[in-house]
């Protein structure tokens, strides 16, 4: 097995700490004026452009298990979580800002993995990092993120403006990121008396890549302005199908009725909902994590929506008082319901 | 004794919860354009100002306890802290984006608490709410505040602007948040076993203030702009003078001598310090969270700065490698040190 250094954080102090987990992220979006180093970073939004800014917040114990879930991989997934909230809007991510609460127990080493992770995420989303906040923390590892984009006014899509009839088209397939996360909690189950632990996770690598390594749908934002289509609301796929769906239908007040057979599952989401006598169905709606995109178009679009080769189209926009339907094959109608808060 | 209604975050689900909280926050800036319930937020800042923006952390445990630290003034002196930063460069703050990570164990009306706190803040500073995130927390109450904020490009003050010669400026006084939080730490100790304590504040209300209920300097924003002063970097204090000073002077590539009897120190921070035996100066130079400003302005403007009335002149800057020393009335020079970062 690799020995690894570990370097306690008390050794370098916090400042020692923060220069040298951000050392070398030097801006590369024009507008970044000043990122790392300073009270506030500071931004210049292109000119005639809005700002967004959204928040994430990661929790161990909550959001993730250092068991087995690798830093360098978590830093990836933060900057993905926050850049994907900025996609939702249909606007173009640019900066983020991390803050983290850090346990004694995580050696320097740790912190730098993390941080390679955000790096790479950085450079292939081409967003800066620029600037955060780094402390104590009494129990585990907590990571928030803030992301700052930017798009044209007209552009910018909210949750509130679905319209009846309008289609709801989701980019990608859905619960996959939930079963790679079943099948990581199996396998630690399984194996914890083991001494030289072997998990078996052939066949379902793609499952925990969208669990571990989710990527953020910017190409959804290219190919949309490409095919100068501006959907009439959007969100971003955090919560589960069911609940977000719920959530964008209230801000629109308007109901949606979405058809079972068209909810797309990957092909190892299925053999291992099989395996695990799971319905793939339940992890589409209430797994959540997924990272893909939902929004609306009016009906009147559909062609040009089918040509992006993105997106699946599930269902439609229905008056307000309906509230929100799965259709099932057989022609019964059965009523979302958002996954509650979790309990701990 | 009062008791207080007690519902369960379950009971109302994530997004009740979010509803609830985030309930009658309506934006009042005009850059505003669109504040809580999507994706991200949506800011426009006033043509041809740049954008500030800072996040900034709170741990249970470890940045407060909340055996004694009511939650309306948490939300309170997040807002402060978070408003500092955006001061700190000598900007305007305007909006803050909040991310919570909440146990169970907290009833809802906590939290209501905390939102009290928050709006109370808002209100006051004129900054709106415009966004946040809530999850579950396995362990304590984490709060991350992300704050936004405008000015032209031209008045912006980084940390990196004090030039030899420099005079180094601070508001208030120092120590006091510290032994603010000594007193409620001592407190706590000797009414541990007691069944009804009442805890023994009288002549230190000052202290619990500062510590509890800190207020940003805002009106050296304003006093600044009127003498038509912009000083050559800033940092705020929340570190401690000693580490906020060496990470100015770090930024800047310079030293700094600061001289002991001019350090401004509050009666009621000496009378405590005398009564449990600590270092008036020790607590201003490591003692952190005064949320009180550090500015440098050239020489020639020491008449100017002595009519805002606010701030007293601790210092000078020095080249480079002289390092940063505190001065003693018979002229020992002793190097400043950082705190280090805690260890828990």
């Amino acid at each position: 097995m690799e020995t690894k250094k570990r370097t306690e954080i008390a050794a370098l102090g916090q400042f020692g700490l923060i220069d040298r987990l951000t050392h070398g992220f030097s801006p590369k979006n024009p507008s970044t004026l000043r990122g790392v180093g300073d009270d506030a970073a500071v931004i210049a939004p292109p000119a005639g452009e809005e700002l967004l800014c959204s928040t994430d917040s990661f929790f161990e114990g909550v959001d993730f298990d250092l068991t087995y879930f690798p830093l360098k991989h978590l830093g990836y997934k933060v900057v993905t979580a926050g850049v994907s909230d900025i996609l939702a809007m249909n606007a173009r991510p640019s900066q983020i800002v991390l803050s983290l609460g850090v346990s004694a127990k995580l050696p320097v080493e740790a912190l730098d993995d993390l941080y390679e992770g955000v790096r790479f995420a950085c450079d292939e989303l081409g967003v800066d990092l620029a600037g955060g906040d780094t402390r104590a923390s009494m129990t585990g590892l907590a990571v928030t993120v803030t992301t700052l984009g930017h798009a044209p006014k007209e552009r910018i899509v909210y949750r509130s403006g679905a319209r009846l009839h309008d289609l709801i088209c989701i980019t990608g397939n859905l619960g996959a990121a939930f079963m790679g996360l079943r099948l990581l909690e199996r396998e630690k189950r399984v194996l914890s008396d083991v001494t030289n632990p072997e998990p078996q996770f052939k066949g379902y690598e793609y499952l925990l890549e969208k669990y571990l390594k989710p990527r953020p749908r910017t190409d959804i934002l290219d190919a949309l302005a490409e095919e100068g289509i501006v959907p009439t609301a959007m969100i971003d796929l955090t919560d589960g199908l069911a609940g977000d769906l719920m959530q964008l239908c209230k801000a629109s007040s308007c109901g949606a009725r979405i058809y079972l057979e068209r909810i797309p599952i990957a092909q190892q989401t299925s053999a291992l909902c099989e395996e695990m006598h799971a319905d793939p169905v339940v992890a589409a709606l209430n797994g959540g994590e997924d990272y893909e995109l939902l929004f609306t178009v009016p009906l009147s679009m559909q062609e040009q929506v089918m040509r992006l080769g993105l997106v699946d189209v599930i269902g439609h926009i229905t008056p307000d008082p309906t509230g929100c339907f799965l259709v099932t094959p057989d022609g019964q109608e059965i009523a979302l319901k958002a996954q509650g808060f979790p309990e701990k």
